[in-house]
Parts: C-alpha cells; sequence; structure tokens
C-alpha cells in the first residue's frame, strides 16, 4: 500500500496549485467585480478577457486538458499531442481535480471544467472521425463549449429510462423533440455543439431505447427558454440552461455510436467524471476550511478568538476528518477505476458521489457561519461554494439513487446467488 | 394546561389562513414573474402594485398590525385603534405569525413584517410623542418603511458591545460615523427612518455605552453603499444593504429614551421578535413539507412515487416532528414572555433562536431535494426559504451565541450561587 | 393556551418529586449494592426488602397508582378508592409520570410501573368482574405482579398481526402454544399472570384474529426459558423474559373482552402506555442531564473545568432544547388523547415513540461521556439509563415503524380521499 | 497511489481470515454459552480451555504475534523469531487487525490482543535486557498476561499530566500508593504484570513527572478491589478492574527507562496501538454489518423482508460509506507511521481515534435495530460490540480531546509561526 503520489503527479500537481495560487486567487476578486458590472449592463453572459489570458499562460505551461484520460494520446495519434493530456490515470488527475476545485475559475483555465471534459472524453472513446474533427479539437483549444442536455424537467431524470425527449431517425436524419433543463454551460456565447440524450426506439430494451445525438446549438428549433439560477446564482457565463427542441433535424451521422447506444456512453462517461466533481468538491471543501480556519483565528468575540469558542474546534476536526476522509475514498474509487475498470467500480463510484457532495456542504456551511453575515454575500467565495456542492447532491443523481446502488450492491453479497440482478 | 388557541386567536389566525390561501398564494408566482421583469429592466427595488392592492384588502377585513401586542392600545390611546391590532399575547399572535411565514408575500400585507413590526414595537415602548407622531404613524398605516441598523460589516456584531460605529453628542446634536451592513428593508424606495445603535460614551458601563437614534434615511451623509445578496437572492424590494454614516447629524430628542439606551431598547425589542421571526418560519416549514409531500405524492422514479422511495418517508416523519416539536417550544418561549415576562424567559428564548432555523434549514432541504433541480431553481418558493432560514441562523445572534446563553442558564442550576452572573 | 399544570397535578407532582428526592434518590446506592450481593448469591431475582417500606411510604402519603385514568373510579366503584388513583387526565399525570422516571426505583415504589399498570389499565376497561377480582385488586394493592407476552422471537413482532403463538378455543378452554420473549417482569416471583397474546381464528380478519388471554404464571406448561440480559443488563428482580408456553389450558372465561379482540384491547393500552413510557424517559433524561451538568462543573482537565472545554456546552445546551422539546410534545399528545381519544392521536402518539427514546440515548450518551469510564460502570445509574432508552427504541414498536405512521398520516393530507387507508 | 497489499500481509490476512471463519466463529456460541456456565457457577473468571486449543493451533499456522512490528525481529535476535511475528509494517499488520476484530475471540487466539500486545511493545522498545527476559518472553509465549495501569478515578485522566497515583524513588525501591481503574486484563489468572504510570517527581517539567513501574501483580499490596461492567458486561476472564496499590515496594530496576520517561513511554505505544484498537474496531463493525444485512434479507415485516422497509437500505449504505472511509484513514494513518514516523503522524492518530469508535457504535447501533430485541440480548455479538465501541470512545482519550488535537493542528496551519505550541 502506497499513498504518495506518482512523481509525473505530483510535479502536475504542484505546478497547478502553484499556478492557482499565484495566478487565478489573486484576481479572483477583480473578476467578481467585473462579472457584478457586467449583471448591471445585462453583458453577464459573455467570457472576461480575464479569463483567455489566463488560458493561454496555462496551456503554454502546459496545464491544459491535463484530465485526458491514460490511452488517449495513442488512440488519437499525434496531433493531439500539442494540445495537452498527459497521460494520467484516474488516480494521478484525482489530486489535480482537487487542486482545480479550490477555485471557481480554475477548471475553465486549465479547459477541465465540466461538462466540456466529460463531453470531450465522449468524442474521444465513442465518436467518428468525423465527429472529432468537427468537435473535439475544438473544444481541445477552447475555441468552442458544449453542453450535456440529458435532464428534463417533466419526469424524474435520476431513473434516465423515463427521460421523453424524442429524437427520432427517419432515413438519414434525426428528428429530436422535447424539453430538457439544468444543461450546464448553454448559456456561454462559445457553447456550439449539445450532447442530447433521447428516445429512440420506446420497443427496445430498457437501456437500449435512448441515442446520444450531436446537435448543434444554432440548429433551427433550438431554442434557450431560459437561464436557471441556483439559490439566486446563475454561474455566469455558462450557466444553467432549459432548452426547448422543436422538430431539430440533424443528420443521422451525428448520433454518437448509432441510435440506441447512450446509456453505454453514459455509463463510461459518468466513472471518472464523478471522479473529477468529487475532487474538486474537496477542493473547495480544503478552501472553505482554510478561509473558515483564518476567520476563526482573526475575529473575535466576546474576549476570544473565534476559535476558543463554544464548539468550533470540534467542527473544525469534524471537517477536517470527513474531508480526509471523503478524499480518500475518492482516490481509492480513482484506482479501482484505473486497476479494475468501472464495471467493478460501480458500487464505489456510487459512493463517492453519495458521500463528497453532502460533506461539501457542510463544510462550507461551518465555514459560512464562521463568517457571519459576510459567509452570505458574495465577499467570500462561500455562498457560491455552498450552492454548489448543494446543486451536486442533486446533479448527476440525487444522494439517494446513489446510496440505493451502494444498498443494493452490499446486500447483494448475502443474497443467494440467481441470474438476477437487484432489482 | 390546554393546548387550544383562544376564541379571538383561532378566529383571527382562521382568517389570516383563509386570506393567504385564497388572496396571496394564488398571485405569488404572478408576482415573482413580474418581479423577474422589473429586474431585467433595473426596476426590482420599487414594490409591486400588486402588493398594495393586497394590503389595502387585508386592513378593510381587520387583519392589519396584528403582531401590535396587548396593552398598547391603552397606551397609544385611541387614534390607534383605527389602525388595528387587537391586543393580542404573544401567545395568541404566534399561531398567526406562524401563517404568515407560509407566504414571503404575508408579512408585508398584514404589516407585521420585520424589521418594521419591531421597530414599531420600538417605539411604542420606548418612544417619545414627537417621535411616535414622526414615525410611528406612518409606519401604522404602511405608508412608510424603517430600517435596524446594527450589525457591523468589521466586527463580530454578535457580541454587541464591540459595535464600533459612534453617535457623538454635542450640544443639542448627535452625529453618527460608522457602517452597518446586514439593514433590512433599506433598499425599499418608502424606507425613511432608520433606527441605529451607535457608541455614545465608551468609559460607561458595558451595557450602558450604546444609544439608538432615529436618522431619517434622506440626512446628509447616509449612504446604502449597495445591496447585499444571501446565495445570489436579494429579497428585494426591502432587500439588505450595507450604509455608511459620515458625519451624519440629527437632533438629540432623535434618540430614542436618551443616551446609552440602546442595549434595554434592544433587549425589550428581541423577545417578541423572536417570537415572530421562529412562527414564521415554522410556517415556512410547514409550507415546504406540504409542497415535499405533494411532489413525493406526484413525482415517480424507478415505478413507484417518490413517497415510496428509500427512505423518503422517514425523511417526511422526521420534518412533521421536528416542526411540531419546535412549534411547542415557541409557544411554550410566548406563554413565559406573557405569563413571567422577558427577564424570565431569556434562555427560552435563546432556545427557539438556537432550534428553529436549524430545523426549518433540514426541512426545507428535505423539500428541494423531493423536487430535484425544481427545488434549487425560482420555479419553487423553496430556495428563497432555504436562503431565509439559513441566514436567521446568523441574523438577530448566530445559533452558537443562542446556545451559550442556554448552557450558561443550565450550568447555572448547578453551580454554588454567586452574586456574579455566568460569563 | 395554558401551560401550567392543574393544581391537583401540581400538587402530586411536588409531592411525588419531594419523595423521590428525599426518600429514593440517597438509597439508590445501597440498593444497587444489595442487588450486586444479591447476584453472588444468585438471589437477585428477589425484591428486596427496602423496596416494601418503601412502597408502604408512599402508598401511606396517597401516591398510589396515581396512573389510574380519570373515569376510572366511578367505573369500579367505590372498594377501588382506597387503593389510590387521583381521577388525573393524562395530562395531569403525564408531569407526575416525568417524575418518577428519574430513578429506577420510582415505579416500582409508586406502583405505576410498566407493565403492571397498563395491564390493570386492560383489566379495568376490558376485564370481566371475575377477572377483575381475581387479579386486578391485587396487583393494586402491589399484592402480585404481571407481565404481557406479546413479542415472539420467530416474527417481527412489530407486525402484530405476524404472531404465531396459538390461543386455540375448544369447548369452553383455550390452549396456548408457542413462544414468547421480552416479557418484562416475569422474573419477579410475585409476577401471577400472564396477559398472552396469541392466534386464535387465522381466517378471521387480519385484525381480530388474536386473543388476549390470562394465563396464571403457575399453569402446567407455562415454562420461563431464561432471563434476558439488554447489554448485560438484566433489570432484577424483573427482568426480562424468554417464556415457551406448550398445551397449556385456561378457562375460556380467562380470555379478555372474548376470542380475537387482541388487537382492539393492545390499541386501547398503547395510547396512555407510551405517553407513560416517555414521560418516565424524560425524567430520566433529565437526571442524566442533571448529572452531566454537575460533573462538568466539578471534573477538570487541562485545567478548566470540563463545563468550559470544547463543545461540551453546546452539547448541554443540545439536551436542553432536545428534552423541552420532547416534553412538550408529549403533553401535547396526551392533551389530544384526553380531549380528542386515542383514535384521533395515533399519529401524535407514535410521534411521541419515535421521538423520546432516541433523544433520551443522546442526552444520556452524553452524560456519559461527561463521566468518563464511570459513566459506563454502575457507579452512577447511567449505564442502565442508557440500556433502558436503546431498549425502548424496539419495545413496544421500533421507531422505523412509528416513524413509518406519522409518514403516512402526513401523505394521507394530500392524497385523493378514498376510503381505503395508507398502506 | 497504491492500494493493494504487499503479498506477504495479503497471504497473512487471508489464512488470519480463514482461521476466524472455520475455527472461530463456528464455536463463539460454544464459547459464549460455556461462559455462561462459568458465571453461574462463579468461575468466570479464568480462561476456558477451548480458547487454550485454538491458541495452539493458531501458533502452529504461524498466526502467532503478527502484531510485533518490523525492525523488532532483529532487535530482539533470533530467540524471538520462533514465536512469531512476521515484521509486518502498520500498514501491513492493519488489515491483519481488522480480520482479528471480527470475532472477540481472536485477537487472544493470535495473542494480538491489547493491552499485552501494546505492553510487548514497550518491553521490545524501552525494556531492559532483565524486564525482557522475565516479562516479555512469557508474554510472547501467551504463558502470562499483563495490564497497562494508567486511568484513575479521582481524576479527568485524559489529561494524563493529573495523575495522581506516586511512585517514589528512595534507594534503589520504588514505592507506588494510589488507585487506578479500567485496567484491562487484571482479572484473568494469568495476569502476572501490571504496568504502573505513577507520578514520581512533581517539580519536573509536566511531561518528565511520571515513571513507567513494573509491578508484578503478586506485589503485597496491590489489591483489585473490583471488576467493573461496561453497561452490565464485564468481558471475562480479562475484564478491567480498580486496582488499589498501598506501599507496594518494586526495586527501581523495575522501572522501565528510568524515572520520568512514562510519557515518551506511553506516546511510543500509543501510535500503533491506536491503528490496531481502530482496526479491530472496523472488522467489528464489518461484522455487525453483515449480520445487518443477513437479517435485513431473511426477516420480513408488513410483507417484506426488513430490507424494503423505510429507510433500511440508506442506513445500510450510510453504513457501508462510512466503514469504507474509515478504514482508508486508518491505512492511511498507518502509512505515515511507517513512512514519516509518529511524530509526524499525531494530528492522523488522533483523527482516527476520533472518527473510528464512533463510527462502529453507529453501525452496531443500526444492526441491533435491525435485529430487534435480539439484537440488545447475548443471542449475537452485537450487544457485546456496541459495548465495546462506546467503551473506545473514551478509552484511550476520550472523542473530545482527539478532536482537540485535530483542530489545534489544523488552526495552527494558519497561526503566524512561533516558537510555541498551540495551547
Amino acid at each position: 500500500m502506497d499513498f504518495s503520489l506518482s512523481p509525473r503527479a505530483a510535479d502536475l500537481c504542484e505546478r497547478v496549485a502553484s499556478f492557482i495560487d499565484t495566478e487565478i486567487v489573486p484576481v479572483e476578486q477583480e473578476y467578481e467585480d467585473s462579472l457584478a458590472e457586467a449583471r448591471v449592463a445585462g453583458q453577464q453572459w459573455r467570457p472576461l478577457p480575464l479569463l483567455h489570458a489566463l488560458q493561454a499562460a496555462a496551456r503554454e505551461q502546459g496545464l491544459w486538458n491535463l484530465f485526458l484520460p491514460s490511452g488517449c494520446e495513442e488512440a488519437l495519434g499525434s496531433r493531439y499531442l500539442p494540445r495537452g493530456g498527459a497521460g494520467l490515470s484516474n488516480t494521478d488527475y484525482a489530486p489535480i481535480a482537487e487542486q482545480t476545485g479550490r477555485s471557481f475559475l480554475a477548471p475553465m483555465v486549465f479547459n477541465c471544467n465540466a461538462p466540456d471534459s466529460g463531453n470531450m472524453e465522449v468524442l474521444i472513446k465513442y465518436g467518428s472521425a468525423r465527429q472529432r474533427g468537427e468537435w473535439l479539437d475544438p473544444l481541445l483549444d477552447g475555441r468552442i463549449r458544449s453542453a450535456f442536455a440529458m435532464t428534463e424537467p417533466a419526469v424524474a431524470s435520476s431513473d434516465a429510462t423515463t427521460l421523453e425527449t424524442t429524437a427520432t431517425v427517419a432515413g438519414d436524419q434525426v428528428t429530436v423533440n422535447g424539453r430538457k433543463w439544468w444543461s450546464t454551460g448553454v448559456g456561454h456565447p462559445d457553447c456550439e455543439i449539445l450532447l442530447v440524450m433521447a428516445l429512440t426506439d420506446p420497443q427496445a430494451p430498457r437501456h437500449a431505447r435512448h441515442s446520444m445525438v450531436l446537435v448543434p446549438r444554432s440548429t433551427a428549433g433550438v431554442r434557450v427558454e431560459r437561464m436557471l439560477p441556483t439559490m439566486g446564482i446563475y454561474d455566469e457565463p455558462g450557466g444553467h440552461g432549459e432548452i426547448s427542441f422543436t422538430d431539430v433535424r440533424v443528420p443521422l451521422t451525428n448520433v454518437i455510436a448509432g441510435p440506441g447506444q447512450a446509456f453505454a456512453i453514459a455509463q463510461g462517461r459518468l466513472g471518472p467524471g464523478r471522479v473529477h466533481h468529487c475532487m474538486r468538491l474537496i477542493g473547495l471543501a480544503e478552501r472553505a476550511l482554510e478561509l473558515g480556519c483564518r476567520r476563526a483565528l482573526s475575529r473575535s468575540a466576546f474576549g476570544k478568538p473565534l476559535a476558543d469558542l463554544g464548539g468550533n474546534r470540534e467542527r473544525i476536526a469534524e471537517a477536517r476528518m470527513s474531508i480526509d476522509q471523503a478524499r480518500l475514498l475518492v482516490l481509492h474509487a480513482a484506482w479501482l477505476l484505473d486497476t479494475r475498470g468501472p464495471g467493478a467500480a460501480v458500487a464505489e463510484v456510487s459512493q463517492i458521489k453519495a458521500v463528497v457532495p453532502k460533506m461539501a456542504q457542510q463544510v462550507i456551511d461551518m465555514a459560512i457561519q464562521l463568517h457571519g453575515g459576510a459567509g452570505l454575500s458574495d465577499d467570500f467565495p462561500l455562498a457560491a461554494a455552498w450552492t454548489h456542492a448543494r446543486a451536486l447532491r442533486l446533479a448527476d443523481g440525487p444522494d439517494e439513487v446513489h446510496s440505493g446502488v451502494v444498498a443494493s450492491h452490499e446486500l447483494g453479497k448475502y443474497r443467494p446467488k440467481r441470474g438476477t440482478a437487484d432489482e
């Protein structure tokens, strides 16, 4: 057993951390202020120039597309090499993802943000040469952005078999009709391509009914109905949109891996994606704990620093212990993904998704409490952090669904073995 | 022991509830939509006409200023009678306050919203005839609004002895200098008067140093620096503001009850105010639970209504049990305020403040989870409800401070009696 | 609304409290030591003389059988009056039950202990004149003891329809066969009568299949197989037994209220019984909190009293707040039982059963923690208190079942009304 | 990063697990029954022959003294090799310790039980040749047992600087006076040697005042006053004793590493000891979860297996997630002990001690609840397991103290660096 990072990962992790500390954190408030001004002017749905400068610097330093999984360079050939990627395993990338979670700006700066990273992985694993050429290359360059349109307002989308948006195949065309929401990133002016999960064949077996369709944002019939706030926070410029699809026609070649493959694709996308989400949340929780500790030491009431009042120390200890446990759980799941493959790590990946957002929410809540009213305002990144963690208790499957997967797996150990799966 | 409402309270409570159900809840979404439009137009800091119509109807039906405590009619004389008030005890008003908590619009509609209600109580109990004439009358009519400026950004304001804003007395003038924030209601265009708690005599005994000064909003040197979001929510049109006071001069007659009386005034304001806050939160938690139950019954996943999945029923039961316990605790505290007076109910009032916001936050969080992504958006009043409950874990003293009061009181029962108080 | 005790209840409550403080608490340790000696000698399953002396004193002071519900004196006629009872409502008796919960000895001293009190109530409400004469009179005198045999080792007895012990009627005889356990009190040498719930007619409607049979302990075929420990604690001399019934024959007249009535009887027994259990647990939690506070003030570590270390104050406050909330919930349920009857208070009675034992367990756990190792030993009544509270999370229906009742009731408010009950 | 076991550890771990499954678990109930019989006969404080047979088998299979840390073979020379030990690092031994925690009998069977293992480590690291010869050899053989006498009834022993028992040096003699309790193992007839921590020089610096004295159990003046129950459970035949020392004289050569070294010795003993305790608790929690799952699948109520009722699945998932997180935390702490040494792992070792017993208590509590009344009885190892986990929230430092260490360490990261330690 060895808990140390590989030299490669350690080096990259340190460089990423250092870039965040020296280049990103110091400009966060400036960025926030510019965004606030843009809001007043109704210009908040476009990226701030600051971001592009940071991206250029990151790319120049080789801190670009680090999420790209080991193996993909060979798969993609030499033309992708200059676009970054370090051939990292999930285990090696995880600590880097944690670092990027410390600042809300960082994932975008390193081109490692959801949903683009997951969408790129899908195109690498399942995309045709044409699909890759058209959308993967500019995504790898950060020239365009993408969205993943799965969740629907009308159904409990955590049970993805209930999705109602249709992708009807007729000849060499696919027609999409329906409504999606919480499509992250769709507010960004560079968002050019949507991955839409939709029902193609209601008669097929449960997990072969849906297709994953590449729908250019500009196709006729695609309409962003509104951008959705999370507790009043819009996460501009990407945001989260509600989108209607009305007789949206794209060529059949836009269906990734062919009709009926959406579940297989989504499953392949989810394992590493959840590791990334969870590690970023751990970074966020670390940031909150740091802010909380600093506040606890620097503010006083009733003649003592907050750190010495009531149960504050116990809460700080509790935060440290829950973060450390959660991190180890995610790293272990990443290692299982690497060593045994996604199929053998389903329960462990559900574990991290059930554990980490709740943990992060609690740690951040504690840090907010230590900040008093300031913690609720936008003077600190805590309110946005809390909102983000809260949203991730629902996004990508609510806690309860993942908890159910873990329980089924656990009970399965003691059931008489039969051919059928639990529930 | 008798848990039934007095006939008077029961009648008013039912009429208030019925007004909310038939007049307010049905227009909530319309109100929200109008507010959203106003935001786009930069017009969100003014009241919507809808509200005035509702206020007029409520006043006509005698559902106006019901918060006014028993005894105040006599104190104020007949001219206040037509302005409502029913001479209710804290115990009798509490269930009405619960009802008004079910809709974010209701407290304003019935002229029972914080901080106006508390400020009116202060003027009734401590105000001079002139102060009452100038500000109490229009407040009772709902013609103007007020703010309470106590919390400061620079100090841990839960320890109010640390407040740094100064109110310097010179001759028959008072000069206020400093900075306050989280002054609720100050964004409202009708907000004409601020009650400012400020330091007058640093040499006086700890609780006689501060004065409560009536500062008209239009006085030179008063500047609302910005409005503060709570997790991105601004609570327009009243909102919460950060205010700077620069050499703000008002006559000495604007000091309520004379210099050095701010603590005495604040204490008298707090008992009933906390009962009101807590009962409204209980109403809010009831609303959230109702929404949660309805969603749990109407949405299905994995072939069952959410109500029949996982631990949802246990969480619903937990919510019911924690709401009912919290309500009884608040009612009991209100009864102690009525029967023994504020001095004998300090620990019990701190209990409710420590218990209820946390309880409400949890119940609302559960209801959000049952709603999936919709719960985080503004399609339901849950996101705003959550934010409000979260803020009240800090506003008016953070949980930890109230918890400390309860503990000191509890331990005090077993200490050798001495002359000195516990901490 | 009025939270004050009736003068009658207040007087009795104070006298009971005073009796416990002056007569019982001071001899607890002596009692424990004698019991420990008796254990070494194998004599622990007989009452200690100390108890009889206390009982005599309590009876002489009119503090005897106070649990007897209002109405029962008239029902029973004058011969029961000298045996005590004060005609108290559930609401009035509840605070007295709380007092008796403070000491493990008290319920027995006042002849108000489970299961005797519940069994007496059953005989009063449902017993025939012969049944009352034979068993109620000596129970009221404390001359004999009784047990309630419902739970079975072989089935999940919280679903009482699954009970398998049979009570077969043939002619004017009933034959009982089966196995019960956790029959409290059966270890006591004075335990002469068992109320056995058993299956008579498997073809009858679900809730009319079982009968409640009075089985004298000395009947042939009744065998106490063993006494059961709870975490190693046996609660001698009454204890909790596992009993086998092998062809146990009693006359048909021993069936209370006739065959098939067991569910009706059990339901009638449960409402007040749960109020009693819960109020005693509240008394127990109060005792634990008192011990915890005293320890927190008298022990020091790291240079400070425990009360001033870490989160101890917050935990003490938490205990106070959860006790007070739980007490109010139980009092309210008692009041509903009195004013609306058991049928209208089912959900509220389930609430208290789900809330109070868990609350008591937590408060006692906290007090144990403050005592260090001493809290786990038998030097303080805390270990036994903890064990008792833990057991009550299962006895008389596990938390989860009561929680389910509360949830069904809550969801039922929002279901389309139909003729059928939830689940 | 690599979460796999070394081949050596994997092999031993599997063999230990297999021995427990095939040799120990099947005889647990027989052992319990024999012990129960022995209790009736007053013979419970002697080991049952069953145990000796198991020990012989374990030793024969090379599963003996596996706790012995890497490095100690060289230190001790070849004569210790046949007495077992496999030169395992903390990281490698940890999973074996987990296995031994699954059965209360196993640690004794493998001669890896507390406090003997810790005492042997002390003698290896700090003992003189004479001390080793006299006590270490027979301990390694399992011919004698030992106790560790540190905790005192009169002081909050978690602050070990307050210990009051004295070890007065005069000439070449040491005289011990005082009272200790919770000395585990002292009830065993083979317990021949006590390690007593006592005050030698009150004027010395805080952590140099106490000595660790080897006191043979048979020395005049040593008296086991009583054996202490934990919630009624005595853990015979070793148990936990209260011991008085009255003018107990031993030669100065019995002081380990010389007077004043007790703190240094205790610290060196604690790191690995806490890892062992925690890993055993994780094994215990695993056992409880397994029992809980089996019960949840095999028992039905209301027409469904318990596994499908209410929140049971979520609780099972919660247990799995908290066990897995806790295990990883302990393994990581073990790895830090191995790679950085105890001095650099203080906070991490405190973390595991604060996290694991609480986690185990909760998991076991959940499993008990699934078992109904049976879970509280001695029909399952759950009641004893719960009691053991509960006791470990106090033994070896209460949760709160460890939590405080973690918080100090965390806050220390953000303090201005000074020469002095936090508090």
